[in-house]
């Protein structure tokens, strides 16, 4: 068997950073004795295998008291069937309920997770090898990812506290506009980013809208921590003030249901009118690429979501109560756990951020926080993490580490901080010479 | 909701041929009075909805006989997971019983249906914009529109009566090379070529080989109707045949299992060496190309397809013997009936060709049977199919009709064949006027 010059794959292939999502995924499965704040793997502890089955046949169950004769339900579920999905009508519903976010079915196309419905938003938008893609920095390690298989270049806009600054964006667009390129579209994810934990406030999101329309790029929304804010402080998503027809609204069933399934959908209610003169919703249109890139989505996976729609009467609000205040209470359980082992006025060079929701937490250290410093700290302490600098799309970040609570209960999560903050005391500090910019 | 100008969009998707997967996948859904003839869908006549939780439980149980714990069973269905998939083991003994293909577990990633396995190979393999993929014409509609979507230029070699001929491979890739450009992989299907029902001669596939080691490209083959030849009319795969590393196999459930999994892999045991002096596989190093996806695949369809390998002892040749010979009485009532309504002899403008298995076959007639007419047959006549124009990479096929008849019954197929003679008869024939090419 002869071996296969790395350098002749597309480029992306050898980026290191384009691991990322495999090293996300598998920390925890590669060091199974350590405790992993490595992912932002779901809570499983509430999964029951039977359910599987259960909701594929609650599934069942629903079409035929819909009265759709058993043949065709066979063929929905074994063969070929609409590219755009099956279960558009149960998500319309959800969306309504959760979101009240109001569009027709044919707006909705059903994908293979998050991930296949920013490919096909991207694939779409992008036309040009001028046309640029503005991010949230630090992000979700997929987008950068999708944008990279594609070749679309990626330009990060640095977040603060509160989000992203539309201000910011706006500058952004146009220093891409100046450039003779087109800022195509935004990415963010307005209710706790991913890795950051940042709310961008209510007024942020109207100016964000105008800014979206006085640049004239699509805003790529992605939302899958929204459902777990504290009881009081959810706000409305993007997609929901949008009268304009700005945004692409990207969800997941990850947090929602489970992350087994990959099932994601894309909301894309913009009309398009082709060369024959039809109207159709963006979503609709996008069927094209959708079919060139998986044909369709599982119709195993479809069912057993369409039945834990079904069977939670559309309201994953309610559903997921329970699962948020297991949650918020991790998230609780990692900001003691962390002020215990560092105490205000020590010398321990440690801080955080504490935010109100969602999966992650960002511990600053002193000292380089990176994959190889991971690992060591899995092998050797006995708890692994993620190094924040994967999630920065201009840099930075080298003395960050990502904590991800999400699937650690809080007595794990009091012995991993414990754990942490061994492996933290035990590393030498390389505080940079601050001479070093001067040399 | 303002519109959205089609042309700020990505040309693949204004481009009408981009939309032939749609078409092929829901004709049969918008023409539901019309016998359809239209798809390469998989017989369905044996599916049984509980067949759908039986084999989830199926691979549940096997897990718990080989003592994987329990919570470690649900976090492999429920969770993230493995990028490269949950049942490369099973997929692996599975292709060693059925092709004497073998190879080890890194060789192999499970993918989201064929479609995702080529798209993850084109993305690998394509570095520049100069880089060429050859590919057999008339093709599978779903590589040129995998190849389009990552703006990949695909040159169609016409094939001939028994497939490709290895000489004209050569000459193409030499072609592309004297444009100062690579033909970096060659997509066919070996065995029943779609649309064309060609298989490869024996001497062709070792001569393709060794073009492909002269030339220097990869070989992408595709092989979802193999395991339907007649007794004794096998054909050893390329794949089995390459002791160069030249075959990349891609493979699919649809039709040894059903379509609704979406569920495929690729198998590329190429080794390659990253930066850091590690050795992969290509399958391995490709995964970052199947994180950016799709980050894994369903853990539902590897359940349901995992449990169906365990239960029929990785044997799929074998459980598929009663639906091979269902496949070929079709195909010979298909024959039949076209020759009891097209008689040798008489001027009705038809001829078709015979092939030995596979899903179809190809009728020519005597007018343009583009998609109106299509649509004209389905509506006004009761029978549907695809324009063969679909399929030629680089034009051709115009007065051309591919027949699927995999998923139809004998009685369907001889009342679906009358119905298309009627049309075919009522239809002015439109021969191009003799004088046109000299015009």
């Amino acid at each position: 068997m002869p071996s296969f010059d790395q350098a002749s794959l597309h480029a992306g292939i050898a980026d290191p950073e384009m691991d990322s999502m495999r090293i996300l995924s598998e920390t925890a499965l590669r060091f199974p004795d350590a405790l992993s704040f490595s992912s932002g793997a779901p809570y499983d502890g509430n999964h029951d295998l039977s359910g599987l089955t259960f909701y594929i046949d609650r599934y069942i169950k629903h079409l035929r008291d819909r009265g759709v004769p058993e043949q065709r339900i066979t063929r929905l579920l074994f063969q070929y069937g609409p590219v755009n999905g099956l279960i558009q009508d149960e998500v319309a519903l959800m969306l309504k309920r959760d979101e009240q976010i109001d569009v027709p079915v044919e707006a909705i196309m059903i994908t293979h997770g998050f991930q296949e419905a920013a490919l096909i938003a991207l694939r779409g938008l992008f036309a040009s090898p001028d046309d640029v893609l503005l991010a949230v920095s630090p992000a979700y390690v997929g987008i950068r990812g999708a944008a990279r298989m594609l070749d679309i270049p990626v330009r990060g806009i640095l977040e603060g506290p509160d989000g992203l600054d539309p201000q910011a964006v706006a500058e952004a667009a146009r220093a891409v506009r100046a450039e003779g390129k087109r800022a195509a579209a935004l990415y963010l994810v307005p209710d706790f980013n991913n890795p950051s934990g940042t709310v961008l406030p209510r007024a942020a999101r109207e100016r964000l809208l105008e800014v979206a329309a006085e640049e004239d790029f699509v805003i790529l929304e992605d939302n899958p921590y929204g459902l777990f804010a504290r009881e009081g402080e959810t706000q409305p998503t993007l997609k929901a003030l949008d009268t304009d027809g700005r945004v692409i609204y990207l969800g997941s069933f990850a947090k929602s249901a489970f992350p087994g399934a990959r099932l994601g959908y894309l909301v894309a209610e913009q009309e398009v009118v082709d060369a024959s003169g039809t109207v159709r919703t963006l979503a609709q249109t996008l069927s094209k690429a959708k079919a060139m890139f998986t044909v369709g989505s599982s119709t195993l996976s479809q069912a057993v979501i369409g039945g834990y729609l079904v069977e939670h009467d559309h309201d994953l609000r309610s559903a997921t109560r329970e699962l948020a205040a297991v949650y918020l209470e991790r998230l609780d359980a990692t900001l003691a756990a962390l002020g215990e082992h560092f105490p205000a006025g020590a010398d321990h060079g440690v801080s955080w951020n504490t935010p109100r929701g969602g999966f992650f937490l960002t511990l600053k250290v002193p000292f380089t926080a990176d994959l190889a410093a991971m690992e060591r700290s899995a092998r050797e302490y006995g708890v692994s993490w993620a190094p924040m600098s994967m999630f920065y799309l201009e840099g930075g970040g080298d003395r960050e580490i990502r904590l991800g609570f999400s699937n650690l209960a809080p007595e794990a999560i009091r012995e991993g901080i414990a754990r942490l903050a061994r492996f933290i005391d035990a590393t030498p500090r390389d505080i940079p010479d601050v001479s070093e910019g001067q040399a």
